[in-house]
């Protein structure tokens, strides 16, 4: 693709992002986003087939965005469970702050009324979690008993409900702290060093919690 | 109200509730709602004033399911601890097994939809569990550090991620084994006695699981 119309993908795109992040996918309208991008329907209908397929789109953008930072988080000079510490944090931020992130989001809670094709939620981030709490228990920070596919379960679970609970009640402004108390109360679970009944787990939290800042 | 008016009132609730869960906010018409009541519509907007206010009403539903559950969660002859592991079980299995609770559920996820006064969700299990965990930390069950308003959030968060990762990827049929595998997760960092890594845990949880059973 050229890069001018790629540009333009892209400003279309973006523009479809703040549109549904704002009203939700059936409040928003084809006309709302070319008259944000600046541009003509004719320029949207060249890249996207309707509203459904520029969903999607942006659903997709969503899912891609966390593929560099989980990387990212995985070449950390740190051990396994700060980078998955470091990495919660990460991307509870770019739910605050990434318009595409958010809007992905929004339109995934809205998936029923969308007709296309999206991916499966959930399975991606369990696969990591276990992957990295996998290095964990060979690194063996973790309790013996731990399975590191059970534990990742049912943390994505508290991670999702962290996420949407802070959207809720506080529209993510204390996303950040929920988050640090969420990993107060498992990290005791998980840990294999369990003396320090809470300081040793603190410590680690709030030293990894910037471990991954956004990437300009 | 006449019984019989009382009657027809929650047969149209019931009917709306099947639909809404079915299909959503937006898919559900009034038509089908009367259709599988066996009423006029006539008769549906005797007691209610539109789609809106009944789906309000559903939601209301659903909110007022709780109080009795969790007052017989209060009244369950066991520590604060185990209640409050027992109402967390009958809950889950109030969202899998019980029509008015899921469609509730459903349309508050859908509430931007919807044109009416919604509670203002969370908070109550928040005030709830924080108050059974008060109630723990003044047994001397919870490990010294813990405040039990905060924890009382992050549990709230965790279980409602579990509720809708398992509607996601299992349609609920594995709730009940996730909501085990978060107790055992979580209570290692709530409770005082840490000396036994897992299988105290497990017993506990095991033991308060089947305490609320449903009301015929």
């Amino acid at each position: 693709m050229q890069d001018r119309a790629e540009a333009t993908r892209r400003l279309i795109l973006r523009s479809a992002a703040e549109q549904f992040d704002r009203k939700g996918y059936a409040a928003t309208g084809i006309a709302e986003i070319t008259a944000q991008a600046g541009c003509t329907s004719g320029a949207l209908y060249f890249h996207f087939a309707g509203k459904d397929q520029l969903a999607a789109a942006v659903i997709e953008e969503h899912f891609a965005y966390w593929q560099p930072l989980v990387a990212r988080a995985e070449q950390l000079r740190a051990p396994a469970l700060e980078q998955l510490v470091a990495l919660s944090f990460a991307v509870m931020r770019a739910f605050r702050d990434d318009v595409v992130v958010r809007a992905g989001g929004r339109l995934w809670n809205e998936r029923r009324a969308i007709d296309a094709r999206l991916p499966v939620p959930f399975v991606g981030w369990i696969a990591t979690t276990s992957r990295i709490l996998g290095r964990a228990k060979a690194e063996g920070t973790l309790q013996p008993h731990i399975d590191p596919e059970r534990a990742a379960e049912l943390l994505v679970c508290s991670l999702f409900g962290v996420h949407i609970v802070s959207d809720t009640l506080d529209g993510r402004t204390l996303v950040e702290e929920h988050l640090t108390g969420l990993w107060l109360l498992v990290l005791p679970g998980l840990r294999a060093d369990r003396d320090d009944p809470d300081g040793g787990h603190r410590d680690l939290v709030e030293r990894c919690r910037f471990h991954l800042p956004q990437e300009q």
